[in-house]
């Protein structure tokens, strides 16, 4: 089935204790359709300015990804971060942050991407989520990352959008945050009470969780990796392949859910190994299989 | 197999979010042999004064836990600790500690334990950990738990120490402290290095990670304990039911090293559901089962 994903595109300047990536090609749309192009088609929806050194048609040569949905946008400028991961990055400290055309009108939906079912609008502002997901027919299952400032500066925005979309995908931070309790199981089960059937529940290194209105519970270990060079978009890459496999069967029940969040650990941990894309564009398909059978084994008793 | 846990016994107060337990049963060899009892006898090696409101006769009635060793030292008192739970129970602070009969010689070793195959030998200095060890003729598995004042202040001892020991299980921050790395997978490997045949990294809500020196990995999440209300016990229980489970059969290949941190992270769950040994005390065997099915089901996919 079709899958859409809505989200930044940009350019970093990333530091970590392994070395400095300067001007690398990043942002949501772009990790999370790398990642998913491995299980199937994926369509972008971003907009960069002319001065984008990248060309994304190259970067994407041969993985499916539609960019008919990529606007180039004159007389603007392309989105650009800058930011230094701590000794054992868990926590990174932004350096520099132009939003540039981020900050302008989101680009246009193409019609041939108004029919898609599966769609994941990556983190802006809830309102701009709402607005992009209006412009889609009658989408089958859609997930939305969210985080820290607009749960607190947004919640009307950020309420409406959880009531149309089937899936929230949230570090456990803003799982507390946006609960208002602790206690991960208990705040899981409150997010579903505003509207999504799934959340997942991003930890980090510890893992994922995740929680339907089933009643089902998933719990699963990051993949132990043994090299980390880069946590930059692990999260983007995570809901990438976690889509890319659900889109690609079109099935969205609990069972599906598990083996689609272990796809997206996995994906993950071929993400961070390396700067910016290069961590993906180093692996194959079989890559993913083989360390989806590590995973398995290392985490059955 | 005949299992040995030498560890405190204490009388705690202890305050959560959750209320206030005054003066109960606490100590590190308690917790752990209320937990190991579930899966075989425990030989309990322990120390209190005359003032010791408890019985632990009646304590651990109809349990098999073997009191040969527990020593009641006249003109000298109980160890006593008192402890304040943060609103998150990740994080706790000592607001009294009495070592008071803790600070004075251990108590002797009955000889019917001296023939212990597998032992526990619970958070204290080195120093003590292997005269304590040095007394047992000729164990098969001996597991050991320490703390960061230890690694910084009595490394010497320490690193004798792990030189004896076939097991050490320990925090993460302790893993991190000991190997002088941030990943844990890779202080894991430096801590094999430095003798124990496993290491078991517990990493609280995060559940744990063992490495052993056949190369194995094994992850396993916490179980999501929806009611917390008292975490006191928690890294003995898990230590409890872990070896409790390995002397029962005397395994101890990787295969019986996963069960074994399987029924720990369930137990320990139990544990922390309730205050003082209450959580414990509540459930039986089969309950135990059950849970364990559970966790499995929650962490497959």
């Amino acid at each position: 089935m079709s899958l859409l994903v809505t989200g930044s595109i940009g350019i970093d300047t990333v530091t970590t204790p392994h070395g400095v990536s300067e001007n690398c090609l990043g942002g949501s749309s772009i990790y999370f359709s790398m990642a998913a192009s491995f299980f199937g088609p994926v369509r972008l929806l971003g907009v960069i300015g002319p001065d984008c050194p990248f060309d994304l048609a190259e970067v994407f040569a041969g993985r499916h990804v539609d960019l008919t949905g990529l606007e180039i946008r004159k007389n603007s400028k392309t989105f650009r971060w800058k930011g230094t991961y701590a000794e054992k990055m868990d926590d990174r400290t932004t350096d520099l942050l132009e939003l540039n055309v981020l900050a302008e009108d989101p680009p246009a939906i193409p019609d041939k991407y108004k029919d898609s079912n599966f769609v994941f609008l990556a983190n802006t502002t809830p309102a701009l989520q709402l607005q992009l997901l209006s412009q889609i027919e009658a989408p089958d299952f859609v997930a939305a990352d969210t985080m820290d400032c607009w749960i607190h500066g947004h919640l009307d925005d950020l309420t409406n959008l959880l009531k149309r979309i089937q899936c929230l995908i949230i570090n456990e931070q803003e799982a507390r945050l946006l609960a208002a309790e602790p206690n991960l199981v208990k705040a899981a089960g409150k997010v579903l009470e505003m509207g999504p059937r799934v959340v997942i529940i991003k930890k980090g290194e510890s893992g994922s969780l995740m929680c339907d209105n089933d009643g089902q519970i998933f719990l699963l270990p990051a993949y132990p990796a043994a090299q980390v060079k880069d946590p930059t978009g692990a999260g983007d890459s995570f809901a990438g392949a976690l889509m890319g496999y659900l889109a690609k069967d079109g099935k969205t029940d609990s069972h599906s859910l598990k083996k689609a969040i272990a796809y997206g650990t996995v994906v993950a941990s071929f993400a961070i190994a390396d700067f910016s894309l290069s961590g993906l564009t180093a692996i194959s398909r079989d890559d993913i299989e083989r360390r989806l059978e590590m995973l398995r084994n290392l985490t059955s008793f």
